[in-house]
């Protein structure tokens, strides 16, 4: 178990910690720690939304959610040696949940359990939020490295671990480009809800370790950290998990490498964007550099070669979808609303297994589903594909002569009123 | 080695078959043969330009394609029982390339070889036709299952055959509908080039065995064959090979199967439009019903189960994209944006290594590359990944401190003036 | 399509072929064609038995068999520069049954089925020949990459195709060496049956094309092809399929290379003997030659590659066996016994589901499954494990509350009487 | 984290434990805990050797290992309800090494690191020892999910972590059968080096927390824990590992399972007996009982489903074996020969590229290679075949042209005189 660099204790915020982390990405958050190439080292990480959600039966917690508040992040972390241009090697060693006293229930997420959500609309919303604009929760009991939900019985999903959110600070230059294009999408339609996207907010913002004049400002400044961009943030990718080598552009001195977001599982798309199962935990990292690695090897994004520890499913029941929106209307080459067809597709599969339009959102978002751009030419149509594991529910949900096996599925968590 | 249904000759236009197959889709193109549930059986499949292509070096003939020849399909297959509400049951159970003499070179496309394209940005365009508006062209030699191209020194890919286009024909309202709703998107920019979609044309169309002016009407109202619909269609699901099982809806009374636009490889998203390694060959088919199973399964497109028998990669160096376009403009969740980003940054690596921008998009177009729609929910940004398979390369692409081989690689097939 | 150098009439026994192959090793048989390194073609092959079974419901041909016939092999073929110490590199870049007239059933093994055999124990046996005395029978039907059996109703395999036998002539050194070790062995016990092991013979030997005095002394002298020996030789390991790579020593100068007993498919061990599924077909091999290999890379055996293209099975049901036998001897490391152990375990498994003894040890013969040396340094037992692909059965074979569905699964084929 | 049932101070022996656990087989053995069917609970185990080898560059402790001591286990712990001729289900949620102050090396084995050994010859020896009969070890170094060694320069690779050792306590029927047939082999060459078996032995023994003339009978009675038996025992199977559901025969009312020996990572067959990578840590368990399964499914023996989470490994380069021994004497269908010299041929290959035998002999131990029963019904010759996965070198081991790249390797830890 390597040294661990940055300390969470799981029962306070972020803003109370020892040494707090961050909620925005700006290239002045001071470093709290200093590794070297070649280290490995622990970092702990509170649960996304910082402790909002809690372990019980009432999606009132993921619909009153403060989002301004979320993505708090630990770190960062400067690598000695690290300069603009090169790239951070950082291989993901080992992540694992939050410990844990020994309990059942409650506790904080990670501790033995995590959560997906579905954002109401008026509340950041998700992919499928016109068809689901009401909040919606499960919670997942871990099991070593499976998971079920009481609020989706049935189903038995294997962890995919991985971070959702990590990346170096951008340099000021860059942190200017995301906020100046960002402000420029949402001044298309200033009013929309949910947003186009989110404009820096010092509202909620924790900007490291700062203090004073220069705390207000960063707060001011820094960017929002739900989209992924340039540096990686908030990629949400599944196939980055235990033993994924990533290399990161660096783009300020020391890199300062930050991380958080963790999830247990996870399918392509994360599509409730509360999608995965959430949870506190940490991850051991190793850090190497390639100096000038970016000009060398042309690339401004990062780069990654995923891990060997992926649970394997062979058996899939695969859906597809074409960009043709729910109103018949033809879009062009529209992957997006492809994929939402195929999203779409699948959860009107697993209503016919007695699931509810929610159960079946919130099992796409957290369970391993593979999302592919199939076909991405053919116009008009671009062609997405869903596949869903069969193998992590009870019952064959293939279709058969005889017709779906259609079994009381409950309901998942829903808002108090 | 199932009785052949529908017989091709390679050497032969589809126009000049004894019975010849059709490149529109319509309710009433009439079946050329019946099959009964149960029944497995051989289709013969011209490659979908009809013999367009060439085994040469130059890019002049896929410059030079008439699209409006193009999917030239086998069928339409009826099958026994088959009603509107039925869910046709089709399992691939085995594909291959077109027998031919023994030579090395020549003949037609599956005769031993197969080509990737790059249209011209003002003959169809492709993905990247914004970056590479000039054709090109590869032509792959088979060596079994896998396969090499002089034209992309260093690669060699492993198959993943499968069909790029089947489906059952349209009921006459489902025409309607598709021709009603791409004509309505043509409508909005008519004069774009590449169109935005394409309408019926009745140059070039074969309306199967029709005659007269059945014959005229049909090939004046047929659908075109070039993207994905509700029935399936052109597809291009590389998981979608040998071993899997399809469920296709079925609109008319015998289901009117038809096939065709066979693939040796492809990579997800087929990203230059002529994008696999395309070729003739045949399809051995196996058939079933599940009556009314629309509506017992709930389904209004096809589900299907990938088979087994796809190659195994497990080295990846992946790429990632998010929906900031070439120009720095932020776009809304748009994950056809974020893919081609992530497409873009890795044929930047792979000029790195020596291989010409066309090259490497040839070499992501038909290489068995996987491509995700990673994270679609934090807004702005999608984020899609793209996972390039670093054993097909005869050098090691994954980044490293002594930086990347440049080797001289040539070039692909251009035009020749 | 490769060039074939070696042509096989199915319709005809070897010994009748324009260019009949050979049933013995012995480096006098002459090459019947050269290639040379880099080149691809093309090797027909009759079954192994040379067409001694049939398509039918009774195992007297198998009860029957003249084993001295067996494995016909189709070779030797020269490569151009071969020297003994060289590594002869054979990709096997495809692979597929005899082509057939379309029809249903009938024809030789390969035209569109193929066979398991267990051998009588006064006829050869098998590995559980204690158990299973008797002689039995299993007709494969195929379908496309996937083979059903009408004598093990509920099972479906997907093949795994390779071949079961190849590599290159002995120097008369090393036949020598075969022949006295093999000698010595008999020598101990020589009245046993089955034989422990089975010296030339020159009755039912086919040397190739020698003539004359030649013919009768290498008839004498050849070595029997059974045995898997330094060459390689009828090594029958499933794993060696489509896409492998092998390095074989070469011991005469051309190398001599010879092929044959085709597999659709196998399971670990093939354990009744005849316990792949049999099959004539073809091979397209692609050959290269590393000079001085044998020494360079100290290696006096094949070394191999397996290939990426075998099917894909993650749900198991496994299965082990200590070295203890089944009357409750106690052996030390005995890794064959513990192996049959294990087998045995599985057919008792397989038995409560309605299927008869015979029956399951025709399915663990022909199908994918694996089979492990676990634990071989536990003394005094060594550990052996089987894993048997549940995804084969219509049935879920796995243990749970509600206990075994028992199905009545008819027999597979037996003696006449 | 669920409950720990059973605890153990890594910085104590298993005798020194609050609640000790016991190094051999009985049914009187009492359990120190009970649980419940639908139960999750964490056990915590010793490593085999409790405590007996260092981090440290000598092989002396292995060399002068007291065998005698080992296995200590963890248990037995009882499970209500559980009856003889039930099957008690058990599911490896996950397991992990033993927790650790952050230092990178010293500590217990599982706190950081873990060791392979290689036995001399005249201390129980292995699968090789007639080829290696000096003690040897390698320490390594645990880097997340990965390990290397500073005595295997050159290869990393990927956890397969997995108990070696588990099963429920005999009866006393079964324990005599064990007893009476391991000393009837004993017999028959009682005084060979190393020994064919291990009967009981008072001397180190310790039997749980009987005391008094109970503790001595059970320590004079108990079977040795080393071979693995009717009842599992110590399988050292690496396939059974997270994710893996076994389900094992009860004997005795409670079932009284008991479990240790953990393994961060081993190849198949464990070939150096103290072959896998050995360490201290927990295991997380959840049970549940199948009524009289025994009967019910015509099971005498442990049934298993391999998990999920195995690493991927695709690019293999493979070994195969014979049986004819190393003096070229033929055996009789003889598995254990055909792997051992599968093993041998491996360990000349990769001494090519600079690794002492011993080196290789200790990362075939550890690495995951797959090691096979590829044929075993070709008389005489059994074929086994060994597969090793190529990524885990920092070299290309596969042949080429221009022949191995040798590499001075050092040595691997060896006794100081």
């Amino acid at each position: 178990m390597p040294e661990t660099v940055f300390h969470v204790d799981q029962t306070k915020s972020m803003h109370d910690q020892d040494v707090p982390g961050h909620n925005r990405w700006h290239p002045e958050i001071p470093a709290v720690t200093e590794v070297r190439p070649g280290d490995e080292f622990r970092i702990e990480c509170k649960d996304w939304t910082d402790g909002q959600v809690g372990d019980n039966d009432s999606a009132d917690d993921v619909r009153d959610m403060v989002l301004d508040h979320n993505h708090m992040l630990s770190g960062p972390v400067a690598v000695a040696g690290a300069e603009p241009g090169d790239l951070l090697v950082v291989d993901y060693l080992d992540i694992g949940p939050a410990h844990t006293v020994e309990r059942g229930r409650g506790g904080q997420p990670g501790q033995g359990w995590g959560y997906t959500g579905i954002f109401a609309r008026d509340n950041g919303g998700g992919f499928l939020t016109d068809h689901f604009p009401e909040a919606g929760k499960a919670v997942w009991d871990f099991h070593g490295r499976y998971a079920t939900s009481r609020h989706l019985p049935g189903v038995r999903i294997a962890s995919n671990i991985h971070p959702g959110l990590a990346g170096c600070a951008p340099s000021e230059e860059l942190l200017t480009k995301w906020n100046r294009r960002e402000r420029a999408l949402v001044d298309t339609d200033p009013d929309r809800v949910p947003p186009l996207a989110l404009p820096p907010l010092e509202s909620a913002a924790l900007p490291g370790t700062l203090t004073g004049a220069a705390r207000d400002r960063v707060a001011r400044e820094g960017a929002r950290t739900v989209p992924p961009r340039e540096h990686g943030g908030n990629v949400d990718i599944k196939n980055l998990g235990v033993g994924s080598r990533v290399y990161y552009p660096v783009y300020v001195p020391g890199a300062n490498f930050s991380i958080g977001d963790l999830h247990f599982a996870q399918g392509d798309g994360e599509i409730s964007f509360c999608g995965a199962v959430e949870m506190g935990g940490h991850v051991d990292i190793g850090v190497g550099l390639i100096k000038d690695g970016m000009r060398r090897y042309g690339t401004s994004m990062p780069l990654f070669e995923p891990g060997r520890q992926q649970p394997h499913y062979t058996e899939f029941l695969s859906f597809m979808g074409v960009s043709v929106d729910e109103s018949g209307e033809q879009h062009y080459m529209d992957a997006t609303i492809a994929y939402r067809r195929a999203c779409l597709n699948a959860i009107d599969h697993l209503k016919q297994f007695g699931y509810t339009g929610q159960q079946a959102y919130l099992i796409l978002c957290a369970a391993p589903i593979e999302g592919r751009v199939s076909g991405i030419v053919d116009i008009p149509n671009a062609c997405c594909t869903l596949y869903l594991p069969t193998e992590i529910f009870d019952v064959d949900i293939r279709p058969g002569d005889s017709g779906p096996v259609r079994t009381d599925r409950g309901q998942c968590a829903v808002p108090s009123s």
